[in-house]
């Protein structure tokens, strides 16, 4: 159980999320569980109609459950029925667990430069630097050790967690969580070569842009474009030790899985889904409504269609499998080539033998 | 040479690892070393025979070898015959080399919360923050940078490196390792879409548990449970730049190599060996006595048997060096079919004739 | 428009690039910029001929293009004839907008031990720690929450970015720029096994050099050597989440790209180009001369010459593309092979008939 002013009845929750109430909607919950470890005041949810038994079973106080499940669960539970039980289950813990929430505040150790603006209710951890030229958005939360580096721009009710990085002139729009250890706006990764073999930096003075309500996971970087703009859209969530280079454009509602890699200049549109640990070569452009499974590979320059794409150099699952069914079978191909061979001679023998 | 505390005679590391010395037992050395750099005083080792030559030259006072090889080093040098010399090298530089003891100090830049409960002997950097309700073991050093998050409770004597981060309410056992920047307990990477297209956060309330000695490598993640949590099974070893994802578990005495990456609901079980840049999908599990090659992918759900593991998808390796050497001949064997295809038509075409 | 003591004329930057000034030759620029978004004041570049027009219709104050092309773009911009544009580009941003210079400081939160020796002109930003014995050459740049362990060495007119790690110990050359997060010198990943299945700390007692000049990318690692040295090769260039391995050597002008990781012992020789997500084996050589695209996997062991090579295993780029031609036409050669099959059952049968 939380805090009692988040305490809700199962009326109150199932109003919310647009669900029905079935049994004691008057019971109270204060926060959300899995079946295996939810005891009394917890909600949990089921979205697989077999796992019915096992949450009547457990010690919540409240089952969020298919339409039409109810009936089946009912006894010593409240039940909210719904259409999407895991999204309802999201909303609900979004009302009883909220992120924390940590009021104005300027810590001692924190290093704030005078034309740095911070807006109202703003909270400045231990050791936080705020550079010249930087502003913060109103409730915006900076924690320990994250650096806010010149005239870097962070919006309205952010997070940054411990020990972010975002270099000189980078933006951030509102409510943009940024995990512990992220760097935002390092120097792409660009050289040009001398006749002695010298490599020359080619210039990134350009900047990145991250819009609203994104969020990105720990130790992941996005690197400030050459000339121009790397941009992240409203929206998009990234997962740990993704690495974003430089003028690299992703769009809206993108999720792309941890530890993949976006080469320069590359653009992933809107609505796009990447797994883990995919690489994208240099100017490649994803469209809006593709899938990518994990560990993919794209080219340079490749153009991903929509639907659901596999392997290196990647291609349609589909054909990806049948490939990957055949490649199975080599082995025995080899084998039946051998066979064939065999036969083949034997038949020009037989023949050759006739012929004399 | 190291310390005059740290100095052993030959006799001493050869009774602390089990092995015998052969030579002068009384010559006294301090350090480890390799057979290229190694000076007197030092202590090398050979595990395979035919590096006796060089370590015989080699300026080591003492050389640890396998039984029998004492007769082919006697000369200048002490040597410690052991079935396993390489262990036994381990084993003496536990001695010689002990990991740095950094003694009772916290440094007046350190934000330790007053609620926090810091135990005897605790090392606390610069800049570091234990913040309120968290708990630090005895003996343990936490370095400059690190941050400690509210209710998080560490063990005695671990040592978490600059920039460390440990979020609220995550768990270390005793001699826990952290290298600089890693980050345990970030939100694990789970969302569930509206009918709008808009992402809403899966709660990640979980937690984290790392059991006793523990080591994990620069800039490795290990994410909170969304419920429940992940686990980090005593004496299991990861390397840099690993990402562990939520309610993830990983048994005891585990290897992972640097870059892999475990997704969401995986099972590790004991004694697994991992390579690096493996991915795994959500929900596979790998069993006990299982060794999987680097750049494996294992798909979600996947079962991992005992054996040796390769390629994406994983197979056996005997399977999958199979298909390899087929796939090396892939451009003959689609020659051969031309061939066939060209003799078939022949031998049909003098059957034809024959037949008129 | 930059500062404007960095303005400079067009004739003056022809000479500095040893190109050819066209047109308006005392023309001042102050700035680079993309064809996109140049403006009055910009210096843009034309690679390739197709580009021209763009340039022409754009807003810049100059455009550096192949040498003849002056003729093409004659009008209201001034023209840098010469052989590399893009070289030429990058050799005026160096003085248009040289990297940003902090001068002599030491921020009031941050810990430079006593017996430390910092040189002239050097930058401490907040919460920096500069530890017992260490070393800082003149006009290097440390900021904040960066960490220079024990008797770590940094050279002359270094940048070390928010949130570096230096372990005690080693060593960077010159002019080292190290992006936010990099950590050299955390410990190698090695370890024994004894009898009892616990896994013993090989020693990690070596050291790190990094020469003059490398750039090292965000969040990326380079282990300490277990025993003597880790190396990476002066003008070297690695990108963000790269990780090098203990006793790693690489030479010099290698270019990395990002999260590639190099397993302990391999040595990558001068001149070498790796893409990113490659991975290495242990005591792999890659010789001079050689290019290994993204996403490659090198066994442990092997060497890779000159050349340019491809996939897992690694294997001539050539080779490659021919097995995946044949790889793409797998499932014909399966209906192929029915197919043959199918025609020497007949034939046989037809032979057995005529046999009769």
């Amino acid at each position: 159980m939380n805090d009692s002013d988040r305490v809700k009845t199962v009326a109150e929750l199932a109003a919310h999320v647009g669900g029905r109430a079935v049994g004691d909607a008057g019971a109270h919950v204060g926060g959300v569980a899995s079946i295996e470890d939810a005891g009394r005041g917890d909600v949990v949810f089921v979205e697989d109609e077999k796992f019915l038994d096992a949450a009547r079973a457990c010690g919540a106080s409240c089952v969020i459950a298919p339409e039409g499940a109810g009936a089946k669960l009912e006894g010593a539970q409240s039940v909210i029925e719904t259409a999407r039980p895991k999204l309802a289950f999201a909303l609900v813990a979004e009302v009883l667990c909220p992120p924390r929430r940590r009021g104005a505040f300027i810590h001692p150790t924190a290093s704030v430069a005078p034309s740095a603006k911070v807006g109202e209710g703003v909270y400045v951890g231990a050791c936080v630097t705020v550079s010249e030229g930087a502003e913060v958005g109103g409730g915006t939360q900076i924690l320990a050790g994250a650096f806010v580096g010149e005239r870097a721009t962070v919006g309205r009710e952010c997070v940054l967690h411990p020990n972010v990085v975002l270099y000189e002139g980078v933006t951030l729009g509102d409510r943009v969580i940024l995990h512990a250890g992220v760097v935002v706006g390092a120097d792409g990764f660009g050289y040009v070569r001398d006749e002695a073999g010298v490599y020359h930096k080619f210039p990134q003075v350009g900047t990145v842009v991250i819009e609203d309500d994104v969020e990105i996971g720990a130790n992941a970087c996005v690197d400030r474009a050459a000339l121009g703009t790397t941009r992240v859209g409203r929206g998009t969530k990234i997962d740990n030790l993704v690495q974003v280079g430089h003028n690299v454009e992703i769009g809206e509602r993108v999720v792309i899985a941890a530890q993949t890699g976006v080469s320069g200049s590359t653009v992933i549109e809107s609505d796009a889904v990447i797994g883990g640990q995919v690489g994208f070569g240099d100017h490649a452009r994803v469209l809006s409504g593709a899938v990518i499974g994990s560990q993919a590979g794209v080219l340079p320059g490749k153009i991903v269609r929509p639907g659901v794409w596999w392997g290196t150099p990647v291609q349609p699952l589909e054909e990806y499998k049948r490939r990957n069914a055949s490649w199975g079978r080599l082995p025995r191909m080899r084998e039946e080539i051998e066979e064939l061979k065999r036969q083949v001679k034997e038949l020009t023998a037989r023949l050759d033998e006739k012929g004399e």
